[in-house]
């Protein structure tokens, strides 16, 4: 219900902007053979097939899906499937990709390949979007990085962050409010990251990352909540109202994901960022709604 | 409503074990007093009350609640009061210790105090008792460390899954299943965490720590959803039927119980294991309901 209110939302936005093609590496598989017919059909996207050629089209009739609608590549492999499909993305043929049946890694690679891939100037980050229903959160929620960076140094904090501020704006988003999560709102030398958080505050002020507010270290509840945050005196622009939630490392990033996928009825979808073209990650476990609102917005957010 | 429901499920085992004493430092806040003349009135515990006595007896008048009910202490400073709450423990009079209007830190000083403490073999750890709605999991789940330790080495990780299992136990939970969480299933001396989460699964087989299920390295989904651990071909006694969520570090222990009180209906409460005698915190946004859980959660824990 929540997958389908969110897409909603980024419908017209879609429409507005021309068909995109994602390339889908992988192909060979009911899951994202379905996903892809279904996002057809509603005008997300076209889409461009690398894989076991034969296989597409036998799981394609078993779906009854015309394997006509898309554009179809041999590839024996997953990594040439990975290969082709980022190849087509670097050829201007496709704006995304999306992962078939396949390791993320094999795609991470491929979009990485120094001389085929699709690198930009700075390192990939996962982010995934969380829809809640409104009596939790009033807006879409954007956590990163639950998937990618395991324990991101300063300099990767900095590029995780302007990769998801970049990716929240091509979704429309004028100002993305960007709050920096610790375990409190007062600096600690016994935990340095809040230290970390402060620096990246200061720096946000000072400039560094025009047409965003960052603020952090922040206890989730006062980024999510105005009534948490007056308990302890906080205001300001990212307080209560984040649209970013900044995780310090993999783990937390992890749990933060995972609790609102196990325990929430919010709709999720997730993307990689920082290549010129973001990669789209679906898995099985996704209902169809938010394999959907995956695809769109892989489909919306623009490349480095 | 889940917090009514959380509590219904404790007070039977309460009323069974004769009537505890709950010793409350700094008391002077009405916040407080209505809680504590809320949970005697539900038979959950009795109360002896330490801090500005001429202060908490107007509270109570203008509360409406007879402060004839509660054994009154004068303290005059919340150093004092905390003193004077952790020593009634240590005489035997009261069987647990609840923060009133003062720091944490406070507390936990006055209980660690060498000479006049509560101090047992294990360091401290914080843990937090959530009840979901059943149609996101089907029984209590135990978070730790969310507000503690800040990055726990190997044999501190011991000692916070030792308290939350023998805290747990003495909730009436004859074993316990422990979930170990970090970003995944494998190990990968890249997560160093994974490492130290597969021996600790060892060490639990091998007879660490009897009567219960010790499982690591888990992502939550796998910890709370059979259905997300088949897709990863997982089995076994604590996939999908966790009880402890220990988390790695206070930064995902947080996030985690953040996330459950922000976007869910959950109920919550929380203590402070490791002592002679549970310390039970509550804060001023928590919910009543949220208050009485806490409340009785440290009347029923045993001490070290």
């Amino acid at each position: 219900m929540f997958a389908i209110d969110a897409l909603n939302n980024l419908l017209p936005r879609l429409r507005g902007q021309g068909k995109k093609v994602v390339a889908v590496a992988a192909a060979a598989d009911a899951h994202v053979l379905e996903s892809a017919a279904r996002a057809r059909e509603l005008g997300i996207a076209d889409f461009a097939l690398f894989g076991d050629v034969g296989k597409i089209k036998d799981i394609c009739a078993g779906l009854g899906v015309d394997h006509g609608l898309f554009e179809l590549v041999q590839a024996d492999t997953d990594a040439c499937a990975a290969s082709l499909a980022v190849s087509h993305v670097a050829r201007g043929k496709a704006s995304a990709i999306m992962k078939g049946l396949c390791e993320t890694s094999t795609i991470i690679k491929a979009a990485l390949d120094k001389e085929h891939g699709i690198r930009a100037s700075r390192r990939l980050s996962h982010m995934a979007m969380f829809a809640l229903p409104a009596e939790f959160y009033h807006k879409p929620l954007y956590v990163t990085d639950a998937a990618v960076n395991i324990a991101p140094d300063f300099e990767l904090m900095k590029e995780i962050i302007e990769n998801a501020v970049n990716a929240v704006k091509s979704l429309g988003l004028a100002e993305p409010k960007v709050a920096l999560i610790a375990a409190k709102e007062k600096s600690d030398p016994k935990m340095p990251v809040t230290l970390e958080f402060d620096e990246l505050t200061k720096l946000n002020e000072a400039g560094w990352l025009p047409g965003c507010s960052v603020r952090g270290p922040l206890a989730l509840d006062c980024a999510v909540s105005l009534e948490a945050a007056k308990t302890k005196g906080l205001d300001g622009p990212v307080i209560g109202d984040a649209d970013i939630i900044f995780c310090p490392d993999i783990e937390a990033g992890n749990v933060l994901y995972k609790s609102l996928t196990m325990f929430t009825k919010a709709a999720a979808g997730g993307v990689i960022l920082g290549a010129k073209a973001p990669v789209i990650l679906t898995s099985r476990s996704d209902s169809a709604g938010n394999k959907l609102l995956s695809i769109a917005l892989g489909a919306l957010i623009k490349g480095e």
